[in-house]
């Protein structure tokens, strides 16, 4: 964010079909970016949001001012957990400070969240660099094939991305790298973020639907599954985009290794079962049924997936289970999904309330 | 098929959005209307090729080329068993009759094959219906939600549908039934086909993506799946619709009861291990990438769903272990996935080669 007080995003909704910037001037459009998902995955959310409070104490003449639109930016994304540990960071911050200097701690609150994202996910990435290649080097012919679902790239972070993290690491370390890219209906994350990302890194990849992972790792065709998370409970209970449930249970079935790589910004201590106590979002129906792309001529079009008279639900979410997970990768290493391991891994952050 | 040597088919590709019929002339148009997918679904294959061979048995001088005829159908999908068996049926009917009775004996053929498809379907619905009964009555709302996925319905059969037909019994017993519809990606034969028929049919549904069944079944709101089958081995592995093996291993991991419908003759017994031994057909990834439908003023246009320099995979069914199955719905009952139990009740059908 510029001086001028302008946060400029890129359009989410528009790639890969167009590549196109939108300027935030106001709290409130930074909330409506969030909700219609032009900004979207966990630590771009939160960092937005960090932005958006930055705006905020521009326009907020009193704490409730303030607190206010606090609210109105956590209300945006139910399940997403680093847009609320990013408002909140603020508004701890700022409750110590003096109306006058609000503006500029708030923005150099957002700067160093945007710089802990960052760092955190280029860590991600060296931690989970060593589980492809110990893969890569008992393979005869070297290649990791890594599954992922819906987009945990750079897209969705301030820079490298969860998920994406390790192979965009193992690419720079010159191992061999192919990704299985799940479609990730009803969004498409997977097959409009995720493969955009990895071809323009040049990085090898096939898109999917979301119901071939299980025929997949059947017969052996995949090493790996990483994805990332939204919000993940202190005994590992992880929520991230519908359908990676399914994919966990697979990898289970057929003795894959599933790994759910975070910051620890996407840690939710004051949750423990994360299927019955986290709230999944539910979005409008229009995601289901209508999906847009450009015609033959590249001109964009908007069709309909469903029949009209047909009702449709567009649950956002769902929560794998920490009993599915072979670990989680985070910037301090990769600690098995238990309770009493992320509780001693992370005893500086988990809160007292939670210890 | 009429006297003027004519078969008629319902264009499935076209629906929801257009109704249309197609008369195929030749069995080589019977083979493009298959492998195309023009018509589709186990039942409806093998009853189309039935007729398939009564043209042919029109179009053939020799044995010779009649068979070359029958391998030409067989080669059109390699998964759906129900093709190669109507084909199989016809040439071991027509080899013991003179060259002047092949078209009068074929089409009487073709004509039982398709009256036993709708018998068998309608006994499976009368089978299925106490499932449903049983689950409704230990309701308080008495409300039985039933998830399925692809299209096991009329449609794909001469009548009733496999999977679909306890429901629509069900809807005559005047039970309350609720269907979960999968969308099933890549072509979306639950949102275009099982939607559409049961809207026809007036049966409360829901279209969900691919990737919600899991989080419907781990909160309750899944009592039962009921899927088709396009094969089906004698220990009772089941291949269907590419992603049917993710929804039944949710159905395992929350208790929820896993059907598989099918007419006997969807059965393999020549096949034991079906992960291993069935040939899982894979199609043109432009049926991953391109998606049809209408826009908002009702023009059909065809749109790109992955990026263009993107590479795709189109695996058109996966299997589903018999470990993993409730049980199976048949024109003689519901039987465990079990070889003995079912080499029992399908003695007199199981090839002596096998036996």
């Amino acid at each position: 964010m510029p001086q001028n007080g302008i946060v400029s995003i890129i359009d989410q909704r528009k790639l890969p079909w167009a590549f196109e910037c939108i300027d935030l001037k106001s709290c409130a459009e930074v909330a409506e970016s969030i909700r219609d998902m032009a900004v979207r995955g966990a630590g771009c959310i939160g960092a937005t949001a960090g932005y958006g409070m930055a705006l905020a104490a521009g326009e907020a003449d009193s704490w409730e001012g303030l607190e206010t639109r606090a609210a109105h930016l956590i209300a945006t994304r139910p399940t997403a957990v680093n847009l609320a540990w990013a408002v909140n960071r603020q508004l701890n911050r700022l409750k110590k400070v003096p109306h006058q200097a609000w503006v500029d701690v708030a923005r150099t609150e957002a700067e160093k969240m945007a710089h802990e994202d960052a760092a955190a996910c280029e860590q991600i990435g060296k931690h989970g660099l060593e589980l492809l290649r110990e893969i890569s080097q008992r393979k005869a012919d070297g290649v990791v094939n890594v599954l992922t679902h819906c987009n945990a790239g750079w897209l969705a972070f301030v820079d490298h991305g969860s998920a994406t993290a390790p192979i965009y690491a193992a690419k720079a370390a010159g191992l061999k790298v192919h990704v299985w890219v799940d479609e990730t209906r009803p969004r498409s994350q997977g097959a409009r973020l995720t493969a955009w990302e990895l071809s323009q890194a040049g990085v090898p990849h096939t898109v999917i639907p979301d119901n071939a992972g299980g025929h997949l790792m059947q017969h052996g065709l995949v090493d790996i599954v990483i994805t990332g998370a939204d919000r993940v409970t202190r005994q590992g209970d992880a929520a991230n985009k519908i359908g990676t449930y399914l994919k966990a249970l697979a990898a289970r079935d057929n003795g894959v290794p599933f790994y759910v790589a975070l910051p620890s910004s996407t840690f939710d201590w004051n949750l423990s079962d994360g299927v019955t106590e986290i709230e999944i979002e539910q979005r409008d129906g229009a995601e289901v049924a209508w999906v847009d792309g450009p015609d033959a001529k590249g001109v964009l079009r908007n069709v309909r997936m469903t029949p009209e008279g047909s009702p449709v639900a567009n649950y956002g979410f769902d929560v794998t289970p920490s009993r599915l997970l072979t670990g989680l990768i985070t910037e301090r290493g990769i600690f098995p999904a238990e309770e009493s391991a992320l509780a001693a891994a992370f005893s500086d952050v988990v809160p007292l309330s939670v210890q």
